[in-house]
């Protein structure tokens, strides 16, 4: 039954057609639809208003044609001529759904619009709103749970130990550091301009940073930063920075492979070559999709939230304003172009 | 202080110099010199006499010149001008060390002649003999101990999984296979010629084999053999197949990495360009050495011991007699001559 609703404009950024190589604003389009602002009656779904979307590194994969079956929400290609999909952060405008009601804030999955009907949501309730709602979409979202769960849990870190961090003052890399930090290990991250350096040694206390874009031989690079070698990388990367890591990961160093973002926009990855380090430094490499951990959302949030309010973790975030930037946005993640987490602000509460 | 022994002729395999690319025979030679079988006093040392001598892969790593430091005796370079070492099983002639005595049986580490002199010794002694002699070199040795601890330690199987072997005829494979068909798995294994598929179909039970040097497209033999896909991957071999089993690996597989035999003569090695999978589907590769869960001797022969009495689990060697054929039997494991586990019979008890 459709809804005695009237329609309202909706500004969408569709996406035009799949990619090849890195994608341009141009493979997106902003146009604007209309949308009902309530649900049918006896649907279970929610419309939202969205506030925030997240610009995220593996939706670049969602990009990409694939005949690949997958279950996994995050890599289902894009629907041409429909609008993106991201993790944002929205209010409920209206709600078929028993767990969901009007005003509720909350973050997830939404398409990339002002509003979004979500029909079977299975979004988190934003429950404290006393943090810039936007961090729902870094530190207390997804990039926070890829951080939390790949360094306490996947890295089995020890206090003392040699963290490096690749893509350091991204939405990820910036937590990983400051969490090992807080743990007393030795950290060092890399990133791509002076600016984000000065990032990584002055507000996010890493004890060290360089520009890999300024190296000529990241292994150099990372024997001066690491005479002893590296007990844990977080790998954000992939490519020719893997290949050095590997030659100075120290014996049982262990690798979260969280994303790999050099290789997103090639037609064939990099070849790594000296993955025989793996076998006679007994390292272990381990990949990880924030997904797996949504069930521990509360235990991650009550681990994360007070270093927030008490300011132990500060968060970086790039906030372009207005959904008619997003396209921009998104593409400047493969630019690096962003400071710190890219989000979009759609609009204010 | 000398001791008064006399001296006995001593046939010895000298490494000749640093090897680059596959060895030669002519990178060994086989000379005679001369040993006391009497300890001097007040040594710890043990002269044993040379039963069994072991030819394993990677030996290929000693013969390459490095200048990188390593606590690791599998990894420290060869000697020039000295016998090439490897794992052997011996007999005690003579003994200054409080554990050993004249004729115990021990495996371990001992050098490529007829009687070593062995300081400070770390070596293992054979309480069972009603078992072949050689199988220390394999099954109740090293390689037993890879086998046994990368598939039940490292590799986390469950009954019912999909397990893939590459290299699987050879010392280590062959048993991967066996226990993984013990434990209710189904499992294909990969070797270079029909005489080893045979023995993999055959002889060790396996559900399914090919040899990869008929398959144009390792991908789609992998596919053949995996419709859904693998959950456990020995990894023996690296290179392109290894780049080929991450195209297959189910979600959350595991990966031992056990050995890249197919890269240890090789100036550069192959780029795997595949490893994005590593992080959309969760793997876990981790690399092992033996010489880790040594300490764990003694309950790895409770658990395989029974196995080879009740014949469980069988084993092949492929035995050459007399220490002069021994260079061309660890040359041979690099073209894949051996079928089974290479081993050399130096002498009889």
């Amino acid at each position: 039954m459709a809804s005695g609703g009237e329609l309202i404009n909706n500004k969408q950024v569709i996406f035009k057609n799949f990619v090849e190589g890195f994608p341009k604003e141009s493979d997106m389009e902003v146009k604007t639809s209309s949308i009902s602002l309530k649900v049918e009656e006896g649907s279970n779904a929610v419309v939202v208003k969205n506030l925030y979307l997240s610009c995220d590194p593996y939706m670049r994969i969602r990009m990409t044609q694939s005949d690949q079956e997958t279950d996994d929400p995050e890599f289902i290609p894009f629907t041409p001529g429909s609008p993106l999909e991201g993790f944002g952060v929205a209010k409920v405008v209206d709600s078929g759904h028993p767990n969901y009601k009007k005003g509720d804030l909350i973050w997830g999955m939404v398409k990339w619009e002002e509003y979004s009907l979500i029909e079977n949501p299975q979004l988190f309730k934003i429950h404290h709103a006393d943090v810039p709602l936007s961090h729902y979409t870094g530190i207390l979202g997804m990039p926070g749970i890829t951080a939390w769960a790949g360094f306490y849990e996947v890295c089995s870190p020890k206090k003392g130990e040699k963290v490096y961090i690749s893509a350091a003052s991204g939405a990820v890399g910036q937590l990983v550091g400051q969490f090992a930090k807080l743990m007393g290990c030795y950290v060092v991250g890399s990133a791509g301009s002076k600016e984000k350096v000065d990032l990584l040694k002055n507000k996010f206390g890493f004890d060290d940073a360089f520009n890999y874009k300024e190296e000529h031989d990241l292994d150099a690079a990372l024997k001066r930063c690491f005479p002893e070698g590296i007990d844990i990388y977080f790998e954000n990367v992939g490519g020719k920075m893997l290949d050095a890591v590997l030659l100075n990961m120290r014996l049982r160093g262990r690798i979260a492979a969280c994303g790999m973002i050099s290789q997103y926009n090639l037609h064939q990855p990099e070849g790594v070559h000296n993955l025989m380090n793996i076998v006679g430094k007994r390292i272990r490499m381990e990949g990880l999709m924030a997904f797996d951990y949504f069930p521990q959302y509360e235990k991650f949030l009550d681990a994360v939230l007070p270093f927030v309010r008490e300011k132990k973790v500060v968060y970086v975030e790039d906030i372009a304003e207005g959904i008619e930037g997003a396209p921009a946005a998104l593409v400047g993640l493969f630019s690096g172009r962003n400071v710190g987490k890219q989000v979009v602000a759609v609009a204010k509460e």
